[in-house]
């Protein structure tokens, strides 16, 4: 193992102990519930998404207790998406992560309402006391996830990509419906470190400009997966959106062509950290390994 | 009109305006998200849990404008559990508010989609500066709203509700199904008026003591409503419980019994605001006017 995924291995050990933590658990009536919030959040993921908070309030040395819960609101909220998105009325998936989704799981019902308590409880962990003292710093972490991940961002990207099913985009609306869809959240994830730890603009802007890269790069790599990657690595279907005629990256560049592009953007992503030094070591390598990476 | 409905009249327009000043708007491939979160928020609503936000807020000389944004924060939660709820995999109602469900005007995904929006647009409303200017009252807002709409609240309560189609519930069951179902959003309504107002924690107490019973009245009078109101009166269809041989106040206390326990219920919630004297003459007349309205 490299470095970079021995650090990866214990963050997802951490992150995965601080949302088991947080999501309700008992035996009441709305049991049913509880555990489909925590099947959906804690059945494996590779929690990127909270990697990135984690690593970018590191580079501000934020106490990493802070850090794990903003990184946490951040994967439940990519986990009620994926709840949500893989509902039949959406995109729908039997298949996320190796297992049933969760709505072939429990029902559809159940796993809507999963979802909604997801999202509602993003809110509720990033606004207590224990994510950060200064509440200025709380309403600032709010109001990021927020915007990222509704209308305007992430929500908006999802509408986006169901409409595009019926018109082919060519390359500057895919990358821009990657930005809503994607892109938006990845962004918050880098910014947040600086948000924790009070950072200088520089310093926001750098890791905003990191973000842009990193995440187009991420896509670009996801639907190079989706074309090469089997169901069994993957644990999701596959050659969906080529069966599907949706333009992606790889239809758009060709296959050696999106690759290309992808390492162009992963060697960008890293060279936005140079102001930060040696200590953004690991967020430059976690760029390189977006794209390389076989799951 | 007695006064109350002037003014409940007056509150209405000044949400109104606020929702529609809140909610994107916009012509690009998201436009049906866009549609869909105005359709559901914006045609008409009794904004009954705005009033109570703004009403309370009165109470501490809250300035208006922080109240309506707070206010329109919980409207829009309201009217995405309306949406999700209305849902075919849900409770499968056509008719709301006297027009076609969001998903038959629209579709399911963007039903979903538009439902995820509206939640998430509440607490940027919340966390954003002009809600108000101490940061640890918008932290406050976005906790409460979060906790009170969440798992351990109303989404936990429709849980509760779709799993009570199957048992039969008694007095105690129902009661606490409507404190998580619709009995803990209304708790945040009224107590939001004390955290703008950064109020002592007895007026906390008070409109907590007030919100319960408040809430609870709502209810039964909402089941008397169902069992002899019409679809044209409410907008919406009626006896459905009935139908489903689902326990409710009314098939547990009779419609006599129903009635009298609300009025009850109203005059000891108007009690509860003694302390307030005649600053809390609207909220008083509330819990009268709740119990017998007509839709």
């Amino acid at each position: 193992m490299t470095p970079l995924e021995t650090h990866l291995g214990l963050k997802v050990e951490a992150v995965n102990r601080e949302l088991a933590a947080l999501l309700p658990d008992g035996n009441g009536p709305e049991r049913k519930l509880y555990e489909a919030m925590r099947y959906a959040t804690l059945n494996g993921g590779k929690r990127l998404r909270p990697f990135l908070v984690v690593s970018s309030a590191q580079l501000f040395d934020v106490p990493e207790r802070y850090a794990l819960r903003a990184a946490a609101a951040v994967e439940l909220v990519h986990c009620y998406s994926l709840v949500h998105d893989d509902l039949p009325a959406m995109d729908d998936d039997d298949l996320r992560r190796g297992l049933p989704t969760c709505h072939v799981k429990f029902d559809e019902a159940t796993a809507i309402l999963a979802g909604d308590g997801l999202l509602t409880l993003a809110f509720a962990v990033l606004s207590a006391p224990e994510t950060h003292p200064d509440a200025e710093v709380r309403c600032a972490l709010v109001r990021g996830l927020s915007e990222a991940s509704g209308a305007l961002g992430m929500v908006g990207g999802q509408m986006f990509d169901l409409e595009a099913e019926r018109v082919r985009l060519e390359l500057d609306a895919v990358t821009r419906l990657q930005q809503l869809k994607t892109g938006a959240l990845f962004t918050f994830c880098c910014e947040a470190g600086a948000v924790l730890g009070r950072a200088p603009e520089a310093a926001h802007q750098a890791l905003r400009a990191y973000a842009k890269d990193l995440g187009l790069a991420f896509q670009i790599a996801d639907d190079l997966l989706d074309e090469e990657g089997t169901e069994r690595e993957l644990g999701k279907k596959v050659g969906k959106d080529a069966a599907q005629g949706k333009a992606t990256f790889v239809s758009l560049l060709g296959t050696a062509g999106a690759r290309a592009r992808a390492r162009d953007l992963a060697e960008r992503a890293a060279k936005q950290l140079d102001l930060f030094g040696a200590k953004a070591e690991l967020l430059a390598a976690l760029a390189r390994y977006v794209v390389e990476r076989r799951t």
